[in-house]
């Protein structure tokens, strides 16, 4: 018989308190371990999203930018004081390597660290001006100045599984510089650091009663709470994405919705780079680690590799090497390269996936083929796979490595006849996330990647001049947006200050310039 | 037996086209008279997206904003040559009064032209720069630019009935400067004029095949045909963009979406202005000309009047005196001030939500007290009616002029406490297009303004220093932000060149400095 666990209270309405109900069990990957349970069940949602909306949003709205950013630089610091313990939960929880766990604690501190710092570059401010004042006539002492206001509500966040720290932060800070209080509903197979990190910076007494709060559990009932000047970020699944867009608070009360969704991201090795060239050299090393990198389990990651026909063989060979000497299985063993996949529900998803695919692909290398290190085989631990097709042109015979992300260690090299050829073949996946470039033509490359930028948030160009400079093709840098058109839900976050547009709202305020002029003095109340 | 009248072609697929059904016939609201028949039956949609999808978008993407920007200027000079032709559409099918043709008709083409020149300020480019390098780390040589590219779609627009050439031009002109083709449905009641300017401007051979497209008569199917990088814009009621908003195309595919709904734009006449100052008679002037301006039947007209309770008499009768003085009828009458009601369900909409708005309300000036000339009592004309409160406080008690627009010539004088209450009060609205200010205290003018940003999407101060050039309270001046949160869609729309990004795309190109500087010479294919 397991031993009870403990079970995580929710911080809503400003007090922390258990759900009712008998809770989900979070596990270990590896071990099947039962960890700690969460709960969201009987909570009084209305009186707690009032809290937030009302009493966190007042007390965020008199702060500067700058007052707010500092809040985010002590709630840094706090975060920092407590890694290892972090460490310690995503081990145990996500079952990932200490590489990969650092993506996504080190990856949100960082991020958070990011937006900090830019509360002081936008200064004892309480909104923001948009360009700058636009005459509306020939007399200039009428004119049209646009502004930012927060918005006068909340944000709420439902985020997926795989960043329970990075997709709090990337969201939270964002949001909270910009005055507006967040209630964050993680996803409950990692709800563990989410919470833990929640609780850390609230006990530290660093936020205003309201501004954060977390509930764990399920999500039922949170969308109905919604209000006109509310707003919704989710990342997920695009059947959930389809289900939140349809809901009232959406489709009735305009609340702003922010989707990241499924994404089909690609590598193109640019037309006339030799087998073993260095551009060759550098796509084989990033597909790797992309594939590889918390077992795939990125919405950046690379699923499909474009190559010149010619060197489908040599760049088949290449990653197929790399992925060998991969060692996968108990993220807790020092010779372990790549952990394991989140849950029992995943796993089979992945495998069910790979099924999918392989019915239109080859496999280049076999995932089965790797022993697991300190796992066994009714753990989530499983190895990199390598697809491929030299014809992914018809939609029947290999339409699907376009349209399915196998959200794990899966790739699928693709082989493309010229430039046109590709870019056509990459534009199937209707809109990704990222897509990265390889070449040495710089011409050639600013010509792609602007053919790209239109379905893509993110073309990345990897040059041999960058090989020890450039940030990774799935690593998502907080000056740079994240998101992508169509399939990968439309979505746009961070971007540096662009992060803040979402949670304010554009007013052209037409006035006398002596009335523009008083504009800098006009605080809020 | 009324003589058939003309049925009008749609322009699809690159021809002139016939719907194959009976149709529904277009009236003059004066007379009753048919005037021509629309129909988009059994029109072979997919066919005529894809043509506008393809070779519209390829004709317009390989051009620069500046050629596009020539286009549209030619465009204007044929809809100038054509001017008088659409005041006598606009006389017999909206039964509008010249000045209020005017604003539809002139207000459209000046704002075609300012897009026209815009081309020329973005010039040679075939996409948007947004914002600096951001270097990704301490090294410069890794850097981020944000570009906006056109989206490799179409826009599709779903109009409203009240401004047949503005909402056709306000839309079109950042569309198609931005390389995105166009295909509009206008509203049936006064599809003719939006037809009749798009076949004069494609007859005249101005833009490329495919560019801009009209269908007129049932929006059935249309909705159906849209992909992942197609935009939609809608202008109408909530119930619609609610359905709108639940389709398949914006749920599932992410279709960027701009909706622009229900507003009950509010002026306040601050607190500390005499009756019969300067302020007290602009907000006077402006309210009776909101009020009469196409018969109310505008978007961003004012519904709701905010005056100090003290002041509630004085303008009650202030307002009454200058409405008493408008006369209604036939717009052919040159006595005339204001016309119709586009037709009999406008009519007896609005007479509805009067008799609703009623309950909660004094009548303090009645619109029936009109005698209308050279108009019957069967004619759309219906006489200006202001209602009031001395209490809007209590949701049971009269919450009814903060949720019903009645879109005639219908606002509601609305006695205020304090500023804190008018603020309070206004917010009410949910969300709306604009709020205008009036007193003669630039501070605190600035700080209402302000305080009102978030929830209007433009606020427009008048003081008396710009009696004679502020651009009017309802007036969308193409340099401003039109649109706004909640209850009023959540869209934005013009705001000078913050309305090209609803066509473009927001992309973050990571590459060396190298490939960056390239980014300037690659063109489109």
């Amino acid at each position: 018989m397991t031993p009870s666990t403990e079970l995580l209270p929710n911080l809503l309405g400003g007090h922390w308190q258990l759900g009712t109900g008998p809770g989900s069990t979070l596990q270990d990957p590896v071990s099947g371990a039962d960890l700690v349970r969460v709960d969201a069940t009987g909570l009084d949602l209305a009186t707690g999203f009032a809290f937030a909306r009302e009493r966190g949003a007042a007390a965020l709205r008199i702060l500067s930018y700058r007052q707010r950013g500092a809040l985010l630089g002590a709630a840094v610091k706090v975060l920092q004081a407590n890694r290892d313990a972090y460490y310690d939960i995503a081990t145990a929880n996500s079952g990932t390597v200490k590489n990969d766990s650092a993506v996504d604690i080190d990856g949100g501190i960082f991020t958070l660290g990011l937006y900090a710092k830019m509360g002081d570059t936008l200064g004892d401010r309480h909104f923001l001006l948009d360009g700058d004042p636009a005459r509306l006539g020939k007399d200039p002492l009428f004119q049209s100045q646009h502004i930012l206001s927060p918005t006068r509500g909340l944000a709420l966040f439902i985020n997926a599984f795989n960043f329970p720290s990075w997709g709090l932060w990337e969201k939270a800070a964002p949001a909270l510089l910009s005055g507006v209080p967040v209630i964050i509903k993680p996803a409950t197979a990692t709800a563990w650091l989410t919470q833990r990190m929640v609780r850390d910076v609230v006990d530290a007494g660093i936020l205003p009663a309201g501004a954060l709060s977390v509930i764990c559990g399920s999500s039922a009932g949170l969308l109905d709470q919604l209000q006109s000047f509310d707003v919704l970020s989710f990342t997920g699944s695009a059947e959930t994405a389809a289900v939140i867009r349809s809901h009232p608070a959406v489709t009735q009360h305009s609340v702003r919705v922010n989707i990241e969704a499924d994404s089909l991201n690609s590598a193109l090795l640019l037309p006339g780079e030799a087998a073993g060239s260095e551009s060759f050299d550098l796509l084989v090393k990033e597909v790797a680690r992309e594939m590889t990198v918390k077992s795939g389990q990125k919405c950046t990651a690379i699923r499909r590799v474009f190559v010149p026909e010619a060197l489908y063989a040599s760049a088949s060979q290449a990653i197929s090497a790399r992925l060998a000497k991969t060692t996968v299985g108990n993220p807790r063993n020092e010779s372990v390269r790549m952990g394991a996949l989140v849950n029992r529900a995943q796993r089979d998803t992945v495998l069910q996936g790979l099924d999918y695919l392989r019915a239109q692909t080859e496999v280049l290398h076999d995932g089965q083929s790797h022993t697991l290190v300190d796992a066994d085989a009714a753990s989530c631990c499983v190895g990199p796979t390598l697809l491929g097709t030299r014809d992914a042109t018809g939609s029947d015979a290999s339409g699907r490595v376009h349209d399915t992300e196998v959200f794990g260690p899966v790739a699928t090299l693709i082989a493309y006849r010229d430039l046109g050829h590709a870019l056509h073949l990459i534009r199937r996946g209707q809109g990704s996330l990222v897509c990265s470039l390889y070449g040495s033509n710089a011409a050639a490359l600013a010509h792609a990647a602007v053919e790209l930028s239109d379905s893509h948030g993110r073309v990345h160009t990897i040059t041999p001049d960058v090989t020890a400079l450039h940030t990774g093709h799935g690593n998502v840098m907080p000056q740079s947006l994240h998101g992508g058109p169509g399939r990968a839900g439309g979505g746009e976050e961070l971007g540096g200050v662009r992060a803040l547009n979402f949670y304010h709202r554009r007013s052209a305020l037409q006035a006398s310039s002596a009335v523009l002029a008083q504009l800098n003095s006009a605080a809020p109340t």
